[in-house]
């Protein structure tokens, strides 16, 4: 448990990933996607601007300079040291080159995703809290659809079987480890890397059989995939300020 | 396959849920909830009501009375006959209920829940033209988050598994069935209802190996399960009106 007040937290952004999805070539990745013409990247930039014993953001990418024009352009936080980082082959070689980047001084490591720009900083402090008690801590939402197994057949996309949806959770990101958690699962999985393929850094976790908790999210923190998603992003960022326009008195 | 161009659709719609999840103990179900001052009910209705060859329309409920009064009272189309059946313990077997109500023309059977009310009526028409080749076919989208099997453990929310999530769908309705397949998965399973529980109709056809195709829909057609999710259906119509106000030259 991560008791001192004090503790340091460094957050790693993925976002190395092409926006290929998402139709839109122009666009390098997903970073520089424009939401109601912010770039993806700087929703989630200044909402951990707003977290206490934040030592670094760590913010992974295919275009260093394009990143550090963005970020510099931007008034962002004197006391956050900033790192921009080439990415790796896959999403979670990523994370690692930014892991193997980060300030000796860090306790906590968040890792989150460039696509998810909507999630909520009371959900995020929440799983900060329960990782430091336990080490990891996933933001996660009860799934509610019906989830299949698909396969194809004859060029039909046909249901191959349904599966059990109790106890089934869709994951999120941010996902917060302890440093020594993380290290160490680094550590024991080094001579695999190459060979196995995680969706998320919790499933390394797993993998020695070390507890992740589950921290529940919110629905709306949504992963910005394909085109419907930016509209879908579009509208809830419209909902937010029509209920913030809505507080503040005429 | 159903050729005939002049099938007969019948419309079952699932609304005897509660909205228990949903903190509203004040609507007696999900299909009398207010989204936007109308209600969920009305919303699948209104568009089932542009569907080609649509025969009737089936509402199950909890009250019957209230129902009747909701679909009464909005002006709907007099060629298309509404029934209104009260539900069963299960969803199940509430729209069990409704399938033993259908009226003997009926050659195609769309079954629907009224928690979802921001279906695209594009994409059940495709659904339905599939349905017609193949006798089932259901709206679903590819999953995109990582999704875990949670357990607890001494109080806490901890993974138990990560799911390999290729292939995976997350189900939508309207899921759409030829008459003759249901009525016989129906028939097969008639001594086996009172013991499984599906979470949809097509679970049960492929019970029997029969193949059911999986037709892409889209993100918005979300269910409306906790109050967060009306504030994200909210926010999905307002964008839609806001759209379709942009269409309109001024």
């Amino acid at each position: 448990m991560l008791k001192k007040d004090d503790y340091k937290l460094s957050v790693i952004i993925a976002g190395a990933g092409s926006s290929e999805r998402l139709c839109n070539k122009s666009v390098k990745s997903k970073q520089f996607l424009l939401l109601k013409d912010k770039p993806l990247l700087l929703y989630s930039v200044e909402k951990f601007l707003l977290l206490e014993n934040l030592l670094e953001i760590i913010v992974i990418t295919n275009d260093i300079d394009a990143t550090r024009e963005l970020i510099g352009k931007n008034k962002l936080d004197k006391n956050v040291e900033f790192k921009i980082v080439l990415g790796g082959k896959r999403r979670q070689d990523s994370v690692y080159n930014g892991f193997s980047n980060l300030n000796p001084l860090c306790d906590l490591v968040l890792i989150h995703d460039v696509g998810r720009p909507l999630f909520y900083i009371e959900n995020v402090k929440q799983c900060i809290k329960k990782a430091r008690e336990t080490n990891a801590a996933i933001l996660a939402i009860p799934t509610v659809d019906t989830l299949k197994k698909a396969k194809s057949d004859n060029d039909e996309l046909v249901v191959d079987k349904t599966i059990n949806r109790e106890h089934i959770y869709s994951v999120q990101t941010p996902q917060v480890f302890s440093y020594d958690m993380l290290a160490s699962v680094y550590n024991l999985c080094k001579n695999d890397m190459e060979q196995i393929t995680f969706t998320d850094e919790a499933s390394m976790v797993e993998l020695f059989k070390k507890p992740v908790n589950l921290v529940i999210g919110d629905r709306r923190n949504i992963k910005i995939t394909y085109p419907e998603d930016l509209c879908l992003a579009h509208a809830i960022l419209n909902n937010e300020l029509e209920i913030e326009s809505e507080r503040i008195p005429a």
